[in-house]
């Protein structure tokens, strides 16, 4: 077998064991909440991900573009929720092309989103099932009240090629008693007026250990939860022993005492901070600061670690956001323990229509 | 012709007349300077713009790392400096591999470095060109003092299958006097010592109208400046309407009056900030910003804005940072005005190693 140590660097390695335990844990949580899993593949965009998370339960599975819909659905994945507003002629086409091969549900949050699934979607007897996408605190997309969700969803019942899937919401991190808060109201409001909320769906993995607080909802959308990652140990919701993803990167400069700089930059761990302080965590160096990164170097200040790596030496690093990563990278190692088992292409990498 | 109002979204457009303004303007100015232009494809990845630039009077080009060089050299380009320290048995193999059908010169800044070339390289008859990479006032690789690129310049002058090159630099952006001086104390002491320094070569966009003040640099290795962006804007090395990348997105969403969401977020834009507040600067709508970026929603405040576009409507972004998000597209849109010329694979996109 190949050893991590033998790869050439920047890669990225996945720890089969983690995230089979991350899987298994998240599931679990879920079953005890009496919650549907649903995960978003755009965390792994591996299809070999997707279906362990359906082996172990999940009912279905998330995603944010309609390509990264095309490809879980050419390898088999059948039932898709498309957290994203279908906005257009071309993209209307696609779903329409997905809707006819796997059960695929999207989401609305406006009046001129909702009309545009209506003209393009006209069959009674195969509607398209569209939740309203609800604002509970995040400040993105969203209808902005309880009542803003009642008068898109009746928009929804009188098209006959659409039926209501329910509510949807991507709750702020933090914010997820208000959210359930928002969702409670809504469902109060849905149940006066008689209207059936098949699903209620939230998510992040922030707040995913308070699943069981979610109120209202039928099910939860986690995404990170499979990696787990810095960003992630700050919010609470993971240790840093619970992180699966790894970039393997290579010290090629040490030009001051203190000055480390690795073959590792913003192509490889992107730019985002999610408000954290440093690019990463280094496994082994704990007092070591990823301080900055160009597109290809990464500056490292080991002031503070009495142990310092060479040049050649590898180093591991948990980045702040994991998500992004994957979508760096054509291929990830699957790796156990200090062994490579197979090295994968990321099959929805980069589709970002 | 398809109009580029037909193109799904987001993608990326290149506007070809900018870019040619862009290229032919720097090569005069390096002409006038007197300095050899050798343009950094990491900014472009595109084999077809490296040898238009090329034609146009650059005496090679400047890669990041060997898997560019490789999608280069395979393109039949011939004259490539890549600006990385090249360390490992796998990585020196490739190096080689280079190394016997096109010019390829590397950088070192450290014994390991130069003594990693001296055990792969051998060959007295075809030796490798090697740049002592200099810290002139960066912070990221590079010896720390002139009397430091001396000693390592002998130890590449003693190793047979190795050449000195001369000197690299990068200098941070602002800092070209201090750069410059740095350079100038290096060679006057290479001089008092007899020892050739071939070429003596700097770089960077932020500061490319000021190459003529480089001193004792022969050539100038600017990348950005095909493209330009926002934080080139920032610096005074452009105008927005010398910016020829820009990010086509839809509105999906308007939650609120001055809400508006986008189809692209940081799986497009980048999480590059550059020193810069907001993510992008949106054309016809000056007084917009994009305040918010998750991976595939833009968050806009039109507070400020009178006009606002309408869920449906695409707009055009200039990015904080053009390079990074050359390499998050597997293709960009050639145009001329609104018309779209030709789709093009990113060639060298995600070449990370």
């Amino acid at each position: 077998m190949t050893a991590i140590a033998d790869l050439e660097t920047p890669c990225v390695l996945i720890d089969l064991d983690r995230v089979e335990a991350n899987l298994k844990k998240a599931q679990a949580f879920a079953d005890a909440a009496g919650l549907k899993l649903r995960p978003h593949i755009k965390t792994h965009k591996l299809p070999r991900f997707a279906k362990r998370q359906l082996e172990l339960g999940a009912v279905g599975i998330t995603v944010q573009k309609l390509g990264e819909a095309e490809v879980m659905a050419d390898a088999g994945i059948d039932d898709i929720l498309l957290t994203f507003n279908i906005i257009g002629a071309a993209k209307l086409a696609r779903l329409k092309a997905l809707h006819q091969r796997v059960t695929i549900r999207v989401v609305a949050d406006s009046a001129a989103s909702v009309d545009g699934l209506a003209a393009a979607f006209t069959d009674p007897s195969h509607p398209l099932g569209v939740f309203i996408e609800c604002d509970t605190g995040m400040g993105r997309c969203g209808v902005q009240s309880p009542e803003g969700a009642l008068d898109l969803a009746r928009r929804v019942l009188a098209a006959p090629g659409l039926k209501l899937a329910g509510l949807m919401t991507y709750p702020a991190a933090g914010k997820y008693r208000e959210s359930a808060q928002w969702l409670a109201d809504a469902k109060a409001l849905f149940d006066r007026e008689g209207i059936v909320l098949p699903e209620i769906t939230t998510g992040g993995t922030p707040d995913i250990w308070h699943a069981d607080e979610a109120g209202v909802a039928t099910e939860y959308r986690p995404g990170t939860y499979i990696y787990m990652d810095r960003s992630q140990v700050a919010a609470g919701a993971a240790s840093y022993d619970d992180c699966a993803l790894t970039v393997l990167a290579t010290v090629v400069s040490r030009p001051t005492e203190n000055r480390i700089i690795i073959d590792a930059g913003s192509k490889t761990l992107t730019s985002d901070l999610l408000g954290l302080t440093g690019h990463g965590y280094v496994l082994g160096y704990p007092e070591a600061r990823i301080v900055d990164l160009s597109e290809e170097h990464g500056t490292l200040d080991f002031s503070a670690s009495a142990s310092k790596p060479n040049i050649g030496d590898t180093i591991r690093i948990i980045p702040n956001h994991c998500c992004p990563v994957s979508n760096l990278f054509d291929v990830v190692n699957l790796v156990r323990g200090t062994e490579l088992v197979e090295t994968v292409p990321v099959a929805a990498r980069g589709r970002v229509d």
